[in-house]
């Protein structure tokens, strides 16, 4: 392609709101143009990259022995009410009332309209296993949309559903998918970690995230350090292994005057104790309560609430931090409290309804520092099932860095920054039971079909991809999904030996095979090489007249800091070899 | 593909509503799935013929220079307010109020979106030409989805928007794609006419309908008898040469009792003279008009009225036919109105506002029957600028079968049913007018870019197609847009030699890059056969004991009443010609 004809221009400045490299280079590259919040048209550019992309997940998709179908965008919101998720789907569903006064949504995934058709299609063991995907247009009406691509409410997403007699065929079904998705990440480029996730609201069993590492992801994910463990985990899944206390004598409870010590900092200070010796309270509700509840939980100091594993044990139940008023009102005083006396004759438990969840860590470690409900007062020696116990003792610390892996190894957590851009899950008979997805077994009785869902978002991948594969001059894109291989500048565009060398040049790359985007504007060289960085293709080619009196060209990789010069004669295979690199 | 473990089910029974071979078909097939009225999704088999469409348009638009890009369902409304069509637009826009309480539009078209891609990046007349286009999801809230594929409301679509510096640059542009359209639909083996179209409110200058022959079509078009000549166009733009009357002595009006004459027909059996002596008037008032005003149309009584033609004539007001209660306001009697006495102390025009509008054949016959503005009476020998006058004369008729062709030519034109498959347009500078499309022309003068629009209904396609090609049994699909080749069927499934023979056929067909549908499912030939029939792919082969006992092989074209048998050893070789041939 001639650039004279490329449609696009590049911009030499970034949207005011652009803070992520992959927003300020897609949009300076004309790669893809906003239409509204989180609302994107692509350009020539940008669609030439996110076809490269569609086109590996498509090959690796079929070669996992997946079916492509297409569902539409436009849905009844009658088969969310069937699976029962019309009203929790967060984002909440983007509604339309038709001309014919029914109520339809914009798909934010599949799982319903693909369990649909399952259960039109499916009759027995026989017909299963299979997997349906497709590369679809989806709409999440995020409340804050960002960061250029990371974060649309419009997107191109490949999701995928396979459906299973029994657990072992979803557990081969799922492993193909992982399989695929690695393929798929290679294939592109870019160096993807499969992390353990949660499954959220989205439900099921297993769940696994693929992560592209970069210092600018949003997204924390802990590895094993330990290279002969395979343990990695996101934030929100991760565990690990909590040491246990130095044994000592239990000591009797004690109170103690702490003179306006409101933090369990403060406290361990002021006591000179560590802080893995105090037990904190965190007062949560359920994000729906108006007022009457608290859930009450107990962590060691040293540790912090994970939110994620605090909603798991709830069922489900999203937590919120509990109201000042709402505190106020089971008598619970705060920066002093504890679950010492929490069924206590008038104690808080009398007033208000109360969940007691005491993280793990809590009963392996005695005599703990802990409020006693008391403003200006702690107790010393609290210990767990003599002075308190709780409805639910449980994992839901956070993981941090350095932490010990949960596997048997040596190793302890490695802290990485990274983007999703991929995520799979066991659903397990969620949505079959609800739409009806049912089957003859080989005994003649009707089942349900094991589902998993398995999703990439195409575009998504393509801003991470630059997320992590960026300079200070622009994009440097993996030669997989590049949309082009090669960027071919002619210099000196008022010399007819250079206009005639290099628009021969082009054509015999072509003929190569190689997919070249010529510059052959009149425009100076600065103002060449500086979108030739912009677009970041893999390899730049330069013709000048410079090059020419010794019948050479100038390559050069986006990703290497010397350039080098070849024979125009050998110039195919020179650039030939310089791609492979 | 083995069909065992192709998803998908063929069914016995159609939809209660399918009405069409092609609804009827490709549900029964299972190519398609419907979700709610007019939105469906694509099955496997159905997703396979919609790619290879996709891929035919892509390769065709690539070809004629055109650059892909994306642009997005869900766009502002205030995009549409721009252009002028947020509240005209038909079916009326799908709207939905987003969480930052915008409000938002599903896009039927992308006029508005390309118009605002290309006024950000374009800026000289150097940039132009350019043509864009995008295979994309679209959303049209019909009233009344109906024919399963053919009017849906959520489609995928090839549209394309060109942009020229000038008119001669349009001509070319627009050239380029009805050129490109015809490579398209003749690669994809269907038979299709282009025609002079109406360019509806969708606005600009010319435009041609591609137009798929077809029974059971709902277009109707006129195709010029001679075949040296190459008009041809669709009912709604369909023009046709009237003949001069006889020439005649103009005689005087007089008037005559036509007791209970009501209608044209009546009035010419009465009186005793052809239909095309008469002149009869027709009511309408603006669609929007809530009383008061009238559009009197006077034309030939052998002749019928062309509402599109009218509302041209009309600058683009839709008319509608003026209720009983709005006739009588204007005075005017139904059944013996005449454009005679309009202008008369008390007539019509002093009560209503009224606008005549004449067709070109009433001026050139004289001494028309035409009706006395009375009860019971009509007025013979009324003659144009005489008796009667209109505020506009031009053609506002609706051609027939054997009507005169509008060329220079003796043939006469014959009407065909059809379905529309593609449409172009001159759109002119309307769009980069209303939002901001501009360049710098080379004397630096600020110009508006003149635009065109191309649209292809890729799963109309698909179904025009079956509308054309089927018969009692199933679809007969053309191989460049069937899912696969070759529908291989292994009878006698509980025969070794046969199923070894088979799949090791199915093999070779493959190697040879072949596509083939397998059907090694453990079903009665009967069943195999129908289910062959019903899928329509082109050519079907049969392994069977009978066969393997000569070492022999059935193959049957599905346009084909009669099978052939060829060696096994050749077969490979006899399907690729079987399929050529």
């Amino acid at each position: 392609m001639r650039l004279s004809r490329s449609f696009g221009k590049t911009l030499r400045d970034a949207p005011a709101d652009a803070e992520t490299a992959s927003h300020q280079y897609l949009t300076r590259a004309g790669f893809v143009q906003q239409v509204a919040a989180g609302i994107y048209s692509y350009m020539p550019l940008g669609w030439r990259s996110l076809k490269k992309i569609s086109n590996i997940i498509r090959e690796e998709m079929d070669r996992a022995g997946a079916q492509e179908i297409s569902m539409p965008v436009v849905q009844p919101r009658e088969l969310w009410e069937q699976s029962g998720r019309a009203d929790t789907f967060q984002p909440p569903l983007a509604s339309l009332t038709d001309r014919r006064d029914r109520n339809m949504v914009l798909a934010p995934t599949h799982e319903e309209t693909t369990t649909y058709m399952a259960a039109a299609n499916l009759e027995s063991y026989r017909d299963l296993p299979f997997n349906l995907y497709q590369i679809q247009t989806k709409f999440r009406d995020e409340a804050r949309p960002r960061a250029g691509l990371l974060r649309v409410r419009e997107f191109e997403m490949k999701d995928a559903y396979s459906f299973d007699k029994d657990e072992e065929g979803l557990d081969v079904s799922f492993q193909a998918m992982a399989d695929a998705y690695h393929r798929i990440f290679s294939r592109a480029g870019i160096d993807v970690r499969m992390v353990e996730a949660d499954s959220g609201p989205i439900g099921g069993k297993d769940s696994n995230e693929f992560v592209l590492l970069a210092e600018s992801g949003e997204d924390t994910i802990y590895v094993c350090s330990d290279e002969n463990c395979s343990y990695a985990a996101n934030a929100e899944k991760a565990e690990f292994r909590k040491p246990a206390a130095e044994p000592e004598d239990v000591a009797d409870l004690e109170e103690v005057h702490t003179p306006g010590i409101k933090t369990i900092e403060g406290l361990a200070e002021f006591l000179d104790v560590p802080i893995s010796k105090t037990v904190k309270a965190v007062f949560y509700a359920p994000e729906t309560s108006t007022g009457g509840e608290i859930i009450f939980v107990s962590i060691r100091g040293d540790l912090e609430v994970n939110e994620t594993k605090l909603r798991n044990v709830l069922g489900g139940v999203e937590p919120r931090l509990a109201t000042p008023d709402e505190v106020a009102a089971a008598g619970l005083v705060a920066g002093s409290a504890s679950a010492i006396g929490l069924d206590a004759d008038d104690g808080p438990r009398s007033r208000v309804k109360i969940t007691s969840i005491v993280d793990d860590s809590v009963p392996n470690s005695p005599n703990l520092v802990a409020g006693a409900n008391k403003t200006d007062y702690h107790l010393k020696s609290g210990n767990y099932g003599r002075d308190f116990e709780g409805d639910i003792v449980t994992d839901i610390a956070m993981a941090q860095a350095g932490d010990a892996c949960p596997n048997d190894c040596d190793g302890h957590l490695v802290e990485h920054r990274g983007v999703e851009v991929g995520h799979i899950f066991k659903l397990g008979t969620g949505y079959s039971e609800s739409m009806g997805a049912t089957f003859l077994d080989e005994e003649g009785r009707e089942q349900h079909a094991l589902m998993g869902c398995y999703g990439i978002g195409v575009g998504r991948l393509l801003a991470a991809t630059i997320e992590a594969n960026h300079d200070k001059n622009g994009m440097v894109l993996p030669r997989a999904i590049a949309p082009y291989e090669v960027y071919l500048a002619g210099l000196n565009t008022n010399n007819e030996e250079v206009v005639a060398a290099a628009s021969k040049f082009y054509d015999e790359l072509q003929d190569a095979g190689i997919e070249v985007l010529f510059d052959d504007r009149d425009e100076p060289p600065g103002v060449k090489f500086n979108d030739a960085d912009l677009i970041g293709l893999p390899l730049r080619v330069v013709v000048s007249v410079r090059g020419l009196k010794n019948g050479e060209i100038e390559l050069k990789r986006r990703d290497a800091d010397e350039a080098s010069m070849a024979p125009l004669a050998d110039g195919v295979a020179a650039v030939k070899a310089a791609l492979d690199g």
